[in-house]
């Protein structure tokens, strides 16, 4: 292994070296290319998701060149040729992007960011933006998702030790952050990103001590604030007496925070533990549950009427665990030509949902003024302006399916956030992003927010965009026949 | 954020650095603690797993120390005191580790790795530990369980755009290549540890030339070693037909590698795609699948006849898709008391598999000299001495199903990796684990090794380890019910 002059140049696929290489020796590298990113299919059956990954692709970007030893390896490991190691040596990002805010809403099939480039450039980009955005964009919509469940109490992200690897413990608790999460038990995570961390203690302390009892004693005398684990040995014979006792003892000299239940029956337990702590006296110490929890469970727990407080959250958050990635892909919108001109592209798939929607394009959200809601994403070619009054939007494969909204305001989602390789914009605080969630929620209806079985939300094309679309269907399918 | 000054320190939960300075203020912080690691549950419901992430580890652990902005930030944000982070600021790890190698197949219930050390620096560890441990043990089973339906054809990971985040893509990759995988798109991944790169073009390719036999002369005129993407418009009334018609105009100037499908029906569409390469005279041209494969799939292409030789596999492989995350545990089973002697430890749990088990260990994996295949794993107290033959083996839990064994040679599956904080072996070759795999897998009956209801692999405890344990569970409830 050798991981010291590791650079994240190379984390690319190898086929957009090799795509880059047909590129510069036919001279078409820098011609403009538009590339669109974006997901098919919302995750988890969520009726929406939550773009995050922005602030890891600017500094990507910032640092984007060629190492020398990435050029020693291209050279004598591939066998790439000197004259394309010499164009790739001195190469920069010098495109531009644009992109949807972290913390925006995003559906399916419209774009979350598109790239202005150099062919070649936006080429070799394309693998790390999509690593990037599929995982913190899956994370930040399922700890939405389940903070939909969980509502004004309190989520803490728990999961490092069942992180798909290091990035995806960090990235991924940002992301949960993002999503409404209030803390993170990772230190590191709480350090680069300032994320609130939170933790008690181990069943190892307790077991350390070979006593329950004392070693609650000793961290109460080491810790100021307390949340006690009560289930290494009996939860309600040991644990919660254990805690009690040793809150009395230490009377002013701690703060009781709460008491941890990892294991058992949460709502049983957290019942009897309610009233043992009420009893006791302790009303304002909370209830802290973990142990494998997710939206259903949380969402089962509190129909039974359990006592939690607070939830930690772990496995079923950080890996997203009931569909462990999002299939966002990246897709040639339209090319320069020969002569200059930018000419739209188009894939096809026997697949319908798989067919690209061909040539550059603006995503609006429209709100109705009168209740302030969404009525839907409406995508346009770049080259229209949504001025006209009324608006009629219609489902792009159902067109049947289709409504006229007066009395709205167009807010369009993307904004430049690279020019010429360079950072436009300053990155909010990790706790506006959040915030931002939270607002940009309260634009949708409650229908297209629920766990189970939303509504549909509309995201849907002008008609310039539609026709744009069926033109390139019809082009290449007889050119497709020709053969 | 702030990433440039990171480190891998902090890269654990805020418990483990509260339990440390709990064990610090109260002065047992030096003492002697044994941690084992063990995950509960094989994952898949495949009857092995395959040990990966020794590696990382060992990187990690020699690199053990906080920096300075680590201190000012636990400080400054956490609020530790100055004696404490005093402590910190000169910790090394300094304990010993126990591991077995990468690559070796590993099964519920036994510890991979056991961890020597003073309990401050044993608990800071485990985070991280178990992060590496769970994801690349995850992954290379994984790996090894798609190769066993793949058999002795290619196999190729394509995964890092589904990935979760940067660190999965690449470790994640390495783990494939453990458990049988031949190459990998990532070409960083290539780069750091000299797995073999693969890739094509992309769709992308053939879009920028708006014409796909256009595209495939400018690939073939700057490519040697083809494989062309056939699924743009129409494979086989156009991307096949393509492909030959550019393989037959450049002759010996390219070598026509292969086609790769994409979409469609993959057994229907190998099969004619496979006549009409045989009928072109490219008979040695090989047929490439993708597509959100997995083991299921691949079987049943198999079954149905397809013409395939090479699987590219990403999101199911590189996220371990159907169980994104492996439970991995680490546990304190031995704790030197207040005179200096070592004492077992136990957690107990309402749950009986939850239970760990007491006492620093010992794992031999049982062979049988006159079959050469494994009759099981056996676990002793690490005071035993496995000399007395016939060995008698039985089921922990039911112990009703035991066995007798004789002529067998007992391998101890653990080696010492650090020796007081340092590294004592020299890790090897990626290609050499990759062919311990394969030759571990030999010495497993095939019951155990099938892809649906394995056979349950006996991983057996010695009498006296059993015995140690049920006291021990009898001595701590009779405590815990005494409150």
């Amino acid at each position: 292994m050798n991981y010291a002059d590791d650079s994240l140049m190379l984390h690319t696929d190898l086929y957009q070296i090799n795509m880059m290489e047909t590129y510069w020796r036919d001279g078409i590298h820098k011609r403009k290319a538009v590339f669109e990113l974006y997901f098919r299919k919302l995750p988890f059956g969520n009726g929406f998701a939550v773009f995050a990954g922005l602030e890891r692709i600017l500094n990507y970007i910032q640092n984007c060149r060629f190492t020398d030893s990435d050029i020693a390896y291209l050279r004598n490991e591939v066998g790439y040729k000197e004259d394309f190691l010499a164009y790739l040596k001195n190469l920069t990002f010098s495109g531009d992007i644009y992109c949807m805010e972290e913390g925006e809403l995003v559906f399916a099939n419209e774009p979350i960011l598109r790239v202005e480039a150099p062919i070649a450039e936006a080429q070799l980009i394309e693998t790390t933006l999509l690593n990037i955005v599929n995982y913190q964009t899956l994370i930040a919509t399922k700890s939405a998702r389940m903070k939909q469940v969980i509502g004004d109490q309190t989520a803490m992200e728990f999961g490092t030790r069942r992180a798909q690897e290091m990035d995806a413990a960090i990235w991924g608790t940002r992301a949960a952050f993002i999503g409404g999460f209030s803390a993170t038990s990772n230190v590191r995570a709480g350090k680069i990103f300032r994320i609130p961390v939170s933790g008690t203690h181990a069943h190892a302390l307790v077991q350390a001590y070979q006593d329950e009892y004392k070693a609650f004693k000793s961290y109460a005398s080491t810790q100021t604030e307390c949340v006690f684990l009560v289930d290494t040995y009996d939860t309600l014979r040991s644990g919660v007496p254990n805690a009690i006792k040793v809150a009395k003892e230490f009377g002013d000299r701690i703060r009781f925070k709460g008491i941890r239940l990892d294991s058992g029956d949460l709502a049983y337990l957290s019942k009897k533990a309610r009233e043992m702590l009420d009893e006791a006296g302790y009303k304002d110490t909370k209830i802290i549950a973990s142990n494998d929890l997710d939206e259903y469970t949380i969402m089962n727990l509190l129909a039974e009427g359990a006592k939690i407080d607070i939830w930690g959250i772990g496995t079923k958050l950080i890996t997203a665990y009931d569909q462990a990635a999002l299939g966002a892909v990246y897709k040639l919108v339209s090319f320069e030509s020969e002569n200059g001109v930018m000419e739209d592209t188009i894939k096809l798939s026997g697949n319908p949902e798989k067919i690209s929607t061909p040539g550059q394009k603006r995503v609006y959200r429209i709100i109705n003024n009168e209740n302030n809601h969404a009525e839907g994403d409406y995508i346009t070619l770049a080259s229209e302006s949504i001025t006209q009054e009324p608006l009629k939007m219609f489902h792009p494969i159902h067109p049947y399916l289709n409504k006229v909204v007066t009395n709205y305001r167009a807010i369009e989602l993307h904004q430049q956030v690279i020019k010429n390789g360079h950072v436009q914009i300053q990155t909010p605080e990790l706790t506006a992003i959040q915030i931002k969630v939270k607002e940009n929620l309260k634009f949708l209806w409650n229908e297209y927010k629920r766990t189970l079985n939303p509504e549909e939300y509309p995201v849907d094309l002008s008609k310039a965009c539609w026709e744009n679309k069926r033109n390139y269907i019809e082009k290449m399918k007889a050119k497709a026949n020709q053969n």
